[in-house]
This record gives C-alpha cells, structure tokens and sequence, in this order.
C-alpha cells in the first residue's frame, strides 16, 4: 500500500480537492466553469481525469442515513424512484457529491450501479454495498488511492461486526462478522448468527444499514485521506500458502484476499492459518 | 425475465435509441444539443436518464479486440496509460459510445471501473471482466433492461468454454467453464484445466481474451437488444433446494443464482442438481 500517497490524499496543497462549486476536470467534454488543478505529488497527467473530492468532504453520519434510506427507496433528482444496496451506496455518496460540488457530477446517472444489488442482479456475488461504494470512489480518484480505499473499504468490511447499528430507527439488531466480501456469504453468516430468515423483515433492514455503514466508512476514508488501520489484517489469503509465478508443478495460487478460510472449511480443520500450514498439515 | 422488453430494447421506434451525435439525456448538467426521446413502452420516466445507446450499435469483433487490447494496457483519450481487465471492457464499450455518440459518454472516466480489475483489487470476487461490462450497461440502459442483459451475461460466461479465441493474435489457447462469476473461481479452473500457472503468460493471455470476449457478448446483446439464450440454463442455484421466506426454521436461501456445485463440492456428492435435493438425499 501506498501510504504516503493516501495519507497525503485531500491533505495540504489540493490532492484531488477543489472548492465546492469549481470543479476538478478531466477528459473531454465537461461541462463549462471548471478548472483543472494539478496537485501536489501527483503528476498532472494522473490528476486530470478523476472528478475530485471537495476540501471540506462531506458528512459522515448524513451519508450513513442517506445510504439507509437509499436502501429502501429513494426518489433522485430526475424523478424516479430508486433502491436498494448498490443504489444506496452509490447514490449516498455521488447523490451528495453532486449536491456539493455540481458538475461533472451531475452528469452521472445516479442510477447507473443499480444493478449491483445483491451481489449483481440477485447472483450473490460482490455485495452490492461495496461494488457501489467503489465505484463512487473511482469517479472520485483513481490508480493507488482508489485502489488502496477500496482494498481497506473490503477488508473493514469482513472483518467488522455489521450493522453498526449507529444509524438504528428501529433499535439495535444482532451484529455479524461476515468474514467475505460476498453477498451470499455475508448475508448467510448473519442469517445463522442472528436466527432471522433471509426473507425477514429484520434481514432487510439489517442490508439497509450496511447500506450506510459501507457510504458512511467510505466517505469517512475519502475526509481523512486514509483508513488508518492500525494493524494489518490477520485474515489468511492466497498468499499465506502460495506463490504466484509461471511454474504450475511448484504450486501458485489465484487472485484472491478474501479469508481463505470462510469458504475453504476443509483448511480450517488442518488448522491453516497468517504464517501458513500448521506444522505437520 | 422481461421477455417483451428487452427483445423490444432498441428495435422499432427508438427504445433508449439515438442516432449518432445526438445524446438521449437524464439528469442534471448534461452537455447541450441533446434531446431526450421518450422510448416506446417505457415512460418517460424511466427512459430519462441512461445514456441511451445508438440504433447502428457498435461492431462487436472490434468490440472483441479493443477489449483485449485494453486489458494489456491502452493510451485513453487524456493521454493517461490503463489496463487490466475491468477497464478492458469498461474502456471497450464506453470509449467506444464516447467516440460514436459523443456527450454524454465522454464525460465519463474510461479508468472508472479500473480498481474492479483481477476480482476487485485483486481480492478474487466478481470476475473484472463483468464488472467492467456491468457498469457499462449501467449507463446504456437501467431497470428491468439493464438487469436482464446483466443476468444473462453473467449466465453465458460460466456456461461457455472461454477464451472464444475468436481473436487469437498468439493461437488458440486452451478453453474452459468457470461454472462461477468469481475471478477466483474462474482462474483456479482455467489454470487446473489448461495446466498453465497462474503467474503464466499464457494465464494473461487468457484473460486479456476474456475482456474481449465479454465486452463483445455485452455489445452482441445491446445491438440484438436481447441476449437470445435459446434454453433456460441448468445450473442449481439456491432456489433449487431453498424458499427465501421470513420463517427461518421451515429453511432459507440467501442470494444467489451461481451454480451452488462449484463451490458446495459436499451438495454434489448428494446429487442435487436443478431438481433439487435427489432422492433420499
């Protein structure tokens, strides 16, 4: 990871950051009244394109909310009623985003990562809070501090106990560690750790919070211009066994940060763990 | 699945259709000269806001080849360098929508979508490839219409021997199901097929022919305006066994239309296939 960079993000001379109401620019046809500004440590050619982030940032405990109620439907700015958890996110952020900075960000549908909801059409792949989040964050930057915000945003968010329950209209609900980035994983670990069916009604309010949640820590990120993580993940990856290289007999492995251990159940009982396989497995 | 709409997506009387150079608009802030086309069977307001995508459609092999060509690293119309597969497909479709039509696409980062690259920054969840055609979609098109080209997409890549090698500059590569949408998945099953490591050159290969091939599918089914899938697919997915309903006890599934086998080896050994649970399993 890039700390330099990140902790530099948004922090001194206009990283990425603009006044509210004059827009960073990049690429072809923006729309007029905005200036493009090359920040500090970051080659001009890299900083040209992302749409930027305001000085100020924007708040956390109001994009929680407005990442809930995006949840459970919302009506944007052209009309249309909207919801879900990709919505949530991505409209809590974007949504404010172009409230607060304007152009170019209203030019961006704030519908377009619908899609996304629960795990990509139903599939149950990438939770949809996240795939919206992130791509929020790369309308905002992009190469190493997207994705260093986005590899911190995946692992805060297996390794928390979710919902917060810090934006909780209805009182706390039972709180999981979801141990993947996957919807179905996710939302099956919190399911048998709390004993609500999927199709409850506590299920669904349990995804509009991590709806916000997942805005809100996003954002939290993009005002501090880092995570701040205090320690490394222990979570045991690809990595922890294998090496990545053209020489398939010597073992490698495939893309993967997740815990290794949520879905591979048969290493857990040879107790692989962070340094690797237990001795004698 | 809407059958109705998406068969009618762009065929007859301008379904989010657009001749070149003149945008079909939504929102806030959009470039001038625009004029927004209310598409026969949908309302006006659901037809507002996505991009629209134009009545000649796009010419899918080249499609096929700038998405394989963006995956090994591409100069994007800033001057900036990108590659990887998310931006493959993103850049493939989107570029080429930015070039054709012109505003509002060229407001758009082509390197948004780039952090999904190798399962979102390398964490092996959804496959890049998808991700970056999904959001793509995303801004052709919303709702039921972006929905359905999405489910399907995702159906077609686990249930077809990829690469196609319909562009093949360096020879045929070996094929193989993924039977997943995960990166992870979907590598682990080509490298063990193919016997090609994971660090390979020929690994790369294959996945640079794989940002070609989906930018392709997805550019096939937005010309077409439905995907064609001539039967329903075969794989067991939650539902084959489990009701979503709020009743915990009476059994549950939480999302996913995945193929459960792939990674439930345990459910395989019991037979269940889409019937559901075999007898006296």
């Amino acid at each position: 990871m890039s700390d330099t960079t990140r902790r530099e993000f948004l922090q001194g001379a206009g990283t990425y950051g603009f006044a509210a109401g004059v827009g960073l620019t990049g690429g072809v046809g923006l729309a007029g009244g905005a200036r493009s500004v090359a920040p500090s440590g970051v080659s001009a050619q890299e900083a040209v394109h992302p749409f930027g982030y305001p000085e100020e940032g924007l708040d956390v405990e109001r994009t929680r909310e407005v990442g809930y109620l995006g949840f459970k439907g919302m009506e944007i700015r052209d009309g249309t009623r909207h919801s879900g958890c990709a919505f949530g996110t991505f409209n809590a952020i974007v949504g404010q985003l172009a409230e607060v900075v304007g152009a170019p960000y209203t030019t961006i549908p704030l519908q377009m990562m619908d899609w996304a909801g629960a795990g990509v059409v139903g599939f149950g792949t990438l939770c949809g809070t996240l795939n919206g989040a992130a791509a929020a964050i790369g309308l905002v930057c992009d190469g190493r501090d997207a994705r260093a915000f986005i590899a911190d945003l995946l692992t805060w968010y297996s390794e928390t106990a979710l919902p917060t329950n810090l934006y909780a209209p209805t009182g706390d609900l039972p709180r999981s560690t979801a141990e993947s980035n996957l919807c179905h994983v996710s939302l099956t670990r919190w399911c048998r750790s709390s004993g609500f069916a999927s199709g409850s009604p506590e299920r669904a309010e349990r995804c509009s919070r991590l709806a916000g949640d997942v805005a809100a820590k996003a954002v939290e990120m993009l005002n501090q211009g880092a995570m701040g993580l205090e320690k490394p993940s222990e979570k045991t990856v690809c990595r922890s066994c294998h090496y990545m290289g053209p020489n398939y007999e010597m073992g490698q492995f495939t893309h993967g940060e997740m815990n290794c251990l949520t879905c591979h159940i048969e290493l857990k009982e040879k107790k692989v763990g962070p340094g690797g396989h237990a001795s004698g497995s």
